[in-house]
């Protein structure tokens, strides 16, 4: 692959891979238990923009990683990524029937199938990361396994859950969406660069900043865009968190102060990565378009 | 521990060592998300026959592991089932409302933080294990992975909500217990052995055949006791089988033939282990207890 090709090019060829890497993983289709394994592929291989694999392969080039050494962890963050999207879209959790322009899982295969096949989702994640035995694999293991849990995905869902109806500061979302979306970003980050040489302490923390900044604007740009957008840019249903009456960034902050807040996340992120020169290209090109994304 | 205690001592100490590795590898109740933690000890630390702990430390036990070094598998693999009993008895799964003499999860905490804390407990099995690192921690990783997933533990219980109302012949009904809980007992065995000396390959593959033969034979006792117990003695709704349709070894086989397979099985388990001598006495012990035990 051409170093020099230019970031929709890149983020094309990346996403493709991954795409292949995920449809090599999944049991086939026509592996018994036949509903389950089609949910899986259904919940994995739908499409999606693929931020947190494009994130570990940005973070595989920062340290010198080959994308073949890569691909394995790129995948194990989507197959959770894709695992969440799924339980969060149950009837017990957001009660959503549309994503990524089609019927949420459960629609269309049925609660207890969606909800089984997000478990299978989650093992199957910590499988191929098991068996690929690339970098650190225990170290790596671990880090995905907290980001995902109460400490970090898991954890960030259980208070979005309890913060419906109720008036937050934004101290308090902030700390949130580093739960929710921020700890899967983060790991993200940190499981493609595990694959490359070894960081310095300082490396890793600047990432961690790179992606705490990164995290926040995607949420901040979720907000605007479910304001601003439509089913049909969005891919799922817009002006939900209105109607759940959930706090975000806008209706904390107004329109203009979010946007306002994205710029200054992009340019936290660009600052973070200031010492890594030309490897953190990916990472930066990766910040400008969850920035100025527009679904 | 004195090597010669009588097995309800071995198995009460060997329960409550576990019990605290789990007290301590838990978030504490104080700690905030409040909800979720609270729900996720809710769900382990109530109690529960420990069998796959035991049948972990048992199997350290047969390769020689110190139970130190054991303790971590034998958490993880009762996180991964206490995970699979929060969700199994969600409304969309079993939509059961008493576990282990108490309400369950869902209903002491509500679907969608029950539904949380088990996707966390199993981001909390992998998560301990790769950080206690005892023995080949990526193959014990990918060994209970696979346990858990779709070809193991999800997929059997996906099996299991697909033959609701259907007529299953007896090779059907033990593929599908084969994975539902039998994935689970071998891999609780295996990881248990995997952290001692390194095993040949047919000793493997006979502690394989025993963890089938327990495994089956737990199922079969289950569904007896479904039939026979009441909700006092086994802690759980009682005749819940029937009144779902769900076929059993008792609706196929009969009562009686089902209690004389519980002897096959145990005699199957016993033959499977003759080559280790004294140091499969506790998985002995262990096999005789499932096919006696009365809830």
């Amino acid at each position: 692959m051409n170093p020099d090709v230019a970031f929709p090019v890149w983020s094309g060829e990346r996403a493709q891979r991954v795409a292949g890497v995920l449809e090599a993983a999944l049991p086939a289709p026509a592996e018994p238990p036949l509903a389950l394994h089609e949910a899986m592929r259904y919940a994995v291989l739908g499409g999606g923009k693929r931020v947190r694999a494009l994130l570990t392969y940005a973070g595989g080039e920062l340290a010198g990683a080959d994308p073949a050494h890569v691909d394995v962890a790129a995948a194990a963050v989507e197959l959770i990524h894709a695992y969440s999207l799924l339980h969060d879209d149950l009837p017990c959790m957001d009660n959503d029937v549309l994503r990524r322009g089609k019927p949420t899982c459960h629609v269309a295969f049925g609660e207890a199938v969606a909800l089984l096949a997000g478990d299978a989702l989650q093992s199957a994640a910590f499988e191929i990361l098991a068996n690929a035995g690339a970098g650190d694999s225990r170290r790596q293991l671990a880090l995905l396994a907290h980001a995902a849990g109460s400490r970090g995905m898991a954890g960030g869902q259980a208070i979005d859950l309890a913060v419906v109806g109720t008036t937050l500061r934004l101290p308090e979302l902030e700390q949130m969406h580093q739960l929710k979306t921020g700890a899967l970003i983060r790991a993200s980050v940190r499981l493609g660069a595990g694959c490359g040489r070894t960081l310095a302490a300082g490396e890793n923390e600047a990432l961690d900043r790179y992606a705490a900044a990164i995290g926040l604007a995607f949420q901040v740009v979720d907000d605007v865009l479910d304001v601003e957008g439509t089913a049909q840019t969005l891919g799922k249903t817009a002006g939900k968190d209105a109607a759940q009456q959930k706090p975000t960034y806008v209706s904390l902050l107004g329109l203009a102060a979010a946007r306002q807040r994205i710029e200054t996340l992009r340019a936290d992120a660009h600052a973070a990565l200031a010492d890594f020169g030309a490897s953190a290209r990916r990472l930066i090109e990766i910040a400008d378009w969850i920035a100025l994304r527009k679904n």
